[in-house]
């Protein structure tokens, strides 16, 4: 059903119908695309708001990016129909919308590039999809190839929908001078202020013909007819209508006549994308609407891709992982610090995580987007709910919606910058804020760990308001009461984090002081919120304590576990205790969920949390981000095995059942799998084909400074692998501060802690420093066995 | 293709890819279901604000209701699909989803319910639909007959899709205690106080069976599987799966195996609604589900539709016309005026005009609603955007933009009011307004009029500001000095009407007062917008005069033109000029359109208008509301001919190329047929299929006051009946103040003026007066060959 190449930087899925959702995606600054395996597609570009240039066929919400999308047949897509001229047949590529039974069928996504080969009726269809890198416009090829020993007469049509474009607007027709059926729209308004906000929309949309076809249509109900999608009226005809649409429905649709030998190939180019005016679209095509445009387009765009690639190669004897970790993992990584999700302004707590992740690929990247983020921080130190990228941006969605969890991230994600750069030069910046406060890097982040120290109640708990972190509890805290355990222990942990970057800049009074905040944090964690084997999730605005033994449902949640394991709250005795009870209650095949049981309807004093579909994202799902840190904790305890089986279970594959049943292909770690694993195990495992998550900046962070155990400090790299008990020994390649360490490890019986090599000496700690920039260093790491 | 019974109470569609758009619509105070000929269903509900129960696949945008739907495969509808068991052979009704060419088709819209009758396979299908007078509930009867002479097993899916209910939950199952398939979901918010502000909505959907089906399936993918929706996967097996929907799209497939003899039938009854919990589900199935619930609910609700039947009924030469008259046009105004287009906040020109259609219908209700919208008067006078008709309800849309026409509205509306009933009382009466003030119906009116003379420009031409009315021009004088030739020439006819009033009112002062003010204003419209052959339609912020002879697109508009006509502003001599150009300008096969040339493209000091879609509403369509008053005022000045013209074209049919061209059937008028005859030839005509539009009670008092000329005053009924040139004489019934008149109108050499005969007797006057509820009167009227 799979295969992949054999350095796993593509894979083929070998039928539409196995995992019908499944897909790749492709961006740049400016753009995003998601296309399935069966030719369905959601685009988004950024003007500077994200908006579409393909729509669905009625008017639809503007939302943030959904999970799960359902498809239909009519959901915006990219497809291409071929007709055999002598016999009527007809069949589409790459499956929709005709769903014919096909010879062959290739789904094939790479790193840089989308494609598929299809064989039907003797004839072959490649389609290929790469984008630019600076400009909204997809570039498609089609090559259609005769197989068979006799000369074929063929029609090739593509079919690219535009969709109900506006209620205000919309027509498209062939435009003979641009050589490409055009849509036009106006972006609705009513005020008469917003007309000047919309004034330079890109409202057109294009479909452009390297080579003029036969003939056309731009409306879509004159091109299905009565024959519906899967078998168009105006596919039955020996040419299109040529008809326009007069604020009908707007759709490209154009027809190729092709006589082709045996073995003869006919290759179509066709740019598809919005644009402000017809001057646009004609630049667009003069760039690159030609067979030199696109290969030049190809390899601009791989080698974009190329800087994304990271800091680590591994060889190790989960071929699988290593495919995940050395390909789809920093690029997952680099979409989201490169891009920031496509949105104007990201949860503050996204936008730090994200970059994060960019401190592994582009330190520099990372670098400012602290000073962005800390810029915005408020007068009383509170960081804001979101970041504002753009001018004109606002807080949207659940941006709008008060959370206290912010300023955690800072520490926790400046942590890992430090750590791979060594840059502490940054804590030294001054910084003048939007509020019109000065103050250095350092100073921001003491006043943030000032205002967590704050918003606690007389118990010494954080206060929760209308959510923290990861699970929306919505309705424990809103009467200003209510307080969260995670975000009391989280607490704790951003400030033991912060107080070592004080004692390296030399505030060892600062640092004592936060270590006592971190000390009182964790005593009131301890005092307040341990149940006897595990810590509650928090206590209500009208002090009733959940996530607790005796509640049935809710009973246990991860983040209090985890984090109180970092923030060390949690005793070594009941580490202990909380963790058999977090194997016990919580693990599945798909990774550990966010907490167990799920809600079966509403507790009013718990909230949203309660009222999503149980297996969701948020209630009782396996939520990636809340296991990878889990993850991370484990690893801060030496928790090895129990590290690598909540690690692996992020990855798709590779086995046909784990596919089939998480539904994806193992190109990115998607924000959920569902969950209720005992109540409705039909669908427990089940992508949520998300791929915009926090998690995945701390699954890098995991492997590099955890399994691989290849962290940075002030001076150099730290060397503490932790290898699942079961591996003998990996291979590393580690690009760290501008050198190259290419790295064997592997255990031995001859050392009883971690042992490194390098030019056949021992060094005398696990610690590599001096590091010179340009250099190639081969080690050696020996571990215990 | 289509026929008409007798009486033309229902229309009778024989082909579903005729018209494909035409459908029908049923509505009660809480709920309204337009359905298409094909089974594709646009349904709302109150809660209180409008709802959907059924959805599209996707996340819609929440919208007002938009003109032209277009419908794609998996738009929500109703469908039930009919398997052969013996062949395999499937088809549908009533023509979606699988499309099957039939071998009979009746598509029947009554008053009071939809039907259609299908044969195909030697299979008939009866569809019925009728909801009650008050619940939210579709009642859906399917009736199986085998029409050969051989006995036949059958299978029996009724397919009703519940579509992407919510991103927060959605789930659905077979429910055996309920006896039917139940939809969940939760409404979507984000901050908890909106928690509470949703906890009550009806989340849930069901659809019942009042038999227990062989099988089922609530999951819309199951349901396809690869086959789609034309050929579903799920009916090649023999069962369907009885899969659950657990965040998947819910659905409702139900199936029933029959054996069928010859002539042998089959009937089955379905429920289909919203509800709160499964208690509401339990008590609508006791209360419908049974075949006396459904035809007590049929005939119920027939009488509810009788209760609008209106004042008047026709035979003249024209029978389509007749039908229209006597059936569907009161039965448009009486669903304007009953639930007031099913939003909370109507546009307050709207509320006015459709309760002036009920003066006709229910004067009460029409009298409530002038106490209600004079009671929101603002404190200077000005009323407000909309009329909010419920608690917590919020001006919404187009409400949020400024407009200056609102108190135009009153007294040209209340002139019907008063002209039916003669309840000059209701000017008396004392109304506590909602900000504070109190004053009598007559004191709020005069306030209003004060306020339109005070909204004008040192120029004496009244402000537009952000639009005035059915032609939002929204860039004209938002900067606060464009004046509207419209607005203008209105304000005058307003304050003509209610210097009337205050004259039978005896204020003879305030009423010369008015008068002044009226001429004041015409003159003002005299100076600075005659064109010299038309009046144009305003000056911008910028002082540019437009829809003017130089103008190459919006050069003439109908409005100033029509309303100068009733205001006085244009002299006889004036009159004579611009009809011409009216005619030559702006007159096509489907109506009169509101202005023309249309424009191409945006004209920034003009706005919102010319940014829509040439033909679409406002951008020079037949906009029948604007056409309506044309012929308002064309019978003021005994233009017989012209405004029956324009009247008639108002109404689709009966020819079959003009049904194809409108594309809809005569049970409604339409808010536009698209313009741009010139333009687009293909489209012109083209119904928006949108039955709300304030239109419809000024035809009807069109017909009322102008066509058969029986309009009261104060003290009794007067005669002035405008036949067209070419018809000799007309019969009409109309109620009056709780009186019958049957009267005989015709053309009589004898008579130079209007002669009424009562008991073959000559009245005085052509007046009837003293006039006694419950009687019927028997009158001829001659009128002047």
């Amino acid at each position: 059903m799979l295969q992949s190449t054999e350095d796993g930087d593509r894979y083929e899925l070998l039928s539409p119908t196995a995992l019908p959702k499944a897909g790749g995606f492709l961006w740049n600054q400016k753009m995003m695309i998601q296309i399935t395996c069966r030719g369905y597609a959601t685009a988004q570009f950024m003007q500077p708001e994200p908006s579409k240039y393909a729509h669905a066929p009625n008017l639809e919400a503007k939302t943030f990016m959904q999970p799960e999308q359902n498809y239909y047949a009519h959901h915006p897509g990219r497809f291409v129909y071929v007709k055999d001229e002598e016999t009527g047949q007809l069949f589409s590529a790459p499956y929709e919308p005709v769903r014919a039974p096909l010879d062959r069928f290739v789904f094939s996504v790479g790193k840089s590039d989308v494609g598929w080969t299809i064989e039907h009726l003797g004839i072959r269809v490649e389609l290929t999809l790469v984008i630019p890198t600076h400009d909204v416009v997809e570039l498609w090829s089609v090559k259609v190839t005769n197989l068979t020993a006799r000369p074929r007469r063929v029609s090739v049509y593509p079919y690219f929908p535009f969709g109900y474009m506006s209620w205000m607007n919309q027509e498209a027709e062939w435009k003979p001078d641009l050589g490409g059926i055009v849509s036009n729209s106006i972006t609705p308004y009513q005020k008469a202020t917003d007309y000047f906000k919309n004034k330079f929309l890109k409202d057109k949309s294009y479909f452009l013909c390297e080579t003029t076809p036969t003939s056309w249509e731009a409306m879509q109900q004159a091109f299905e007819g009565e024959g519906g999608l899967h078998a168009p009226t105006s596919l039955q005809q020996p040419e299109l209508s040529r008809s326009d649409a007069r604020y009908e429905t707007p759709v490209a649709v154009v027809q190729y006549r092709a006589e082709l030998k045996t073995d003869e190939q006919r290759e179509y180019r066709f740019l598809f994308g919005p644009a402000y005016d017809d001057a646009e679209i004609r630049t667009v095509r003069d760039k690159y609407l030609s067979k030199e445009g696109f290969a030049q387009t190809a390899s601009e765009y791989a080698a974009y891709i190329a800087k994304g690639r990271g800091c680590l190669q591994i060889e190790t004897p989960d071929k699988h992982v290593d495919n995940f970790v050395n390909n789809w993992l920093p690029r997952q990584c680099y979409y989201h610090g490169d891009v920031n999700r496509l949105t104007t302004d990201p949860q503050t707590r996204n936008y730090l995580q994200d970059n994060m992740g960019m401190s592994y690929i582009k330190p520099e990247v990372a670098r400012k987007a602290f000073l962005i983020a800390v810029a915005q921080q408020e007068k009383n130190g509170a960081m804001p709910d979101g970041i504002l990228l753009a001018e004109g941006a606002e807080l949207k969605y659940i941006n709008q919606i008060p959370h206290t969890d912010h300023c955690i991230w800072l520490p926790v994600t400046l942590e890992a910058y430090l750590s791979e750069t060594g840059d502490y030069a940054l804590l030294k910046e001054e910084v003048k804020g939007m509020h019109g406060d000065t103050y250095t890097v350092f100073e921001r982040f003491s006043r943030a760990m000032d205002w967590l120290l704050s918003a606690r109640d007389e118990r010494g708990l954080s206060y929760i308001a209308q959510g923290d972190w990861c699970d929306p509890l919505n309705m424990v805290g809103y009467k200003g009461k209510g307080v969260s355990g995670w975000q009391t222990v989280a607490t704790a942990f951003a400030l033991k984090v912060w107080a070592d970057v004080c004692e390296h800049e030399g505030k060892a009074d600062l640092a004592a002081q936060y270590r006592a905040g971190a000390k009182i944090v964790n005593d009131a964690a301890n005092e307040h919120l341990w149940d006897g084997d595990w810590f509650a999730r928090g206590i209500t605005d009208d002090n009733v304590t959940f996530g607790i033994k005796k509640d049935t449902e809710g009973r246990i949640w991860l983040n209090p576990q985890t984090w109180s394991i970092l923030s060390g709250a949690a005793s070594t005795e009941q580490i202990a205790k909380m963790l058999p009870e977090v194997d016990s209650q919580m693990s599945t095949p798909y990774g550990t969920v966010m907490f167990a049981p799920p809600y079966s309807g509403m507790r009013e004093d718990v909230g949203r949390v309660t009222q999503k579909y149980p297996g969701s994202a948020e209630n009782g799902s396996v939520y990636n981000h809340a296991a990878v840190f889990y993850v991370h904790s484990l690893y801060s305890i030496g928790e090895t095995d129990r590290a690598y089986d909540v690690l692996r279970k992020m990855i798709p594959g590779p086995s046909e059942e784990d596919y089939v049943q998480r539904g994806q292909l193992p190109v990115y770690i998607p924000n959920y799998y569902r969950g209720a694993y005992q109540q409705y195990p039909r669908t427990a495992g089940r992508s949520s084909q998300l791929f915009n998550t926090g998690t995945v900046s701390w699954v890098y962070r995991s492997f590099i400074e955890g399994l691989c155990g290849l962290r940075g400090d002030a001076e150099g790299l730290c060397f503490e692998p932790q290898l699942p008990s079961f591996w003998d020994a990996i291979k590393v390649t580690r690009l760290f501060r501008g050198a190259t360490f290419v790295i064997d490890i592997r255990r031995s019986a001859d050392v009883t802690g971690v042992v490194v090599e390098y030019g056949g000496k021992a060094l005398p700690e696990a610690r590599f420093t001096n590091i010179q920039s340009g250099q190639t260093y081969e080690l050696s790491v020996s571990i215990p066995k």
